[in-house]
């Protein structure tokens, strides 16, 4: 199972009036992670999605556990991995530590989706095989 | 059990090249709905934090599910109210909807916190009784 | 030439850690009301992309001066009107008050633009007389 | 004059419907990017903000002109220098660049302020010298 490590700095506009990070910039940080993840398997998000014509891996469900504030000016950074592949969905975990305190974790559930040409609405499909396996994981009940 | 009712217009920049509202912005548009909630019932929150002395009401866990996706040009509804109060620690329900669809479910959990003067750390403090009384709540085990 | 007024609450999220509006989420609101002008002249964003068949209306050149900060809590009102239409670019005017008090002042040089089926480029195109009525304005030098 | 020059990676979430950057993320870029020149000059925004006890370096006036767009996945660059000081009072300049092609120009005009502990305004204080030495410019008329 492949694991990315990515380096966040945690900026000025990225904390609110507490001095803390305004909590919904951890889910770009998250999203951003994800596609750094792929990234990391050989798949960069905007060419995978052209290459397999995908509108993109929405989110269909999403938690994250607050821990630890994280400050204007601290350096964290983000392990993030895919924990299950399921037919067209799978599950992504972020855990985002300041040095080594585990600050946030996050599990993600996203799907592998395309337009419908007939209906305009977003359908899940099949993730490919060769996907699958850059990301050195293996189809659940499959 | 006050319910506050939100409405929302999404704008341009919060939707993606997929044309559909980028997930991080529902939690600002939830977080904005939660301080909706609070001055409904005559806690406008930068009031509240000056009155009660705290720095904040700073999450500790959030879940969102994304059921039917929003789109730019799209009017949503969010419902939200308080489904649970604890000592020092409180839980939101959000129930955004695009007419009479349930498009996102979200919840949260709080804390009342102050920035302690000693540590300078964030800590929980015991939430006042008549906050839960304006909320319309009480107290669980209380 | 028609004004259109919006108003705006400023949010927790939107603010930095000095307590006051980060300057980049002024942009967003400008951007908003922009979108607000064109449906109080009849024109929703996304049903006049739809329509004229246009990419956007992106933003070439845009300077904003702050003549006074806005806090977390604070109501205030943004003024947009177009001052100038050309062949396939116009001018947009924002003023945001704080009461009486002109907080920000704010211009922006936006774009009629389709997307080049050939090339795959953003390109101008002449903005319709229509919407020019519309917006109550006249084209320069025609 | 010291010069700074920073990677920006495009994301997802950076992107509009029109699949190009959303223009008021370039301004956040910018204000990450005059940060990254103050800690290349050996001063950290937050640990200078600590040191000289200001409140910030807030925005009064900028401009940006787009020359073109950047799309999600790529890969830019951020080339930034300070060009004028004046006493309590300094301009930055923001040039980003895709590969060669020079796409997006920004000025800023910034000021070196305190919380006035009396009124509870933000005011501005002469910029130390020792911080202009520091990213190597003098001060204009001085």
């Amino acid at each position: 199972m492949l694991t990315n490590r990515k380096k966040i700095h945690i900026e000025w506009g990225d904390c609110d009036p507490a001095g803390i990070v305004y909590y919904p910039r951890y889910f770009a940080f998250f999203d951003n992670c994800t596609s750094a993840l792929f990234e990391a398997a050989g798949l960069p998000k905007h060419e995978m999605l052209r290459h397999y014509q995908i509108l993109g891996i929405p989110m269909v469900d999403t938690r994250a556990r607050f821990l630890a504030p994280s400050r204007f000016g601290d350096d964290v950074e983000v392990e993030s991995c895919i924990t299950e592949w399921r037919r067209s969905s799978f599950d992504v975990q972020h855990r985002l530590y300041r040095g080594t305190q585990l600050a946030v974790e996050c599990s993600e559930t996203r799907v592998w989706a395309v337009l419908s040409a007939t209906a305009g609405t977003i359908e899940g499909r099949a993730v490919p095989d060769e996907v699958i396996q850059k990301l050195g994981g293996v189809r659940a009940n499959g």
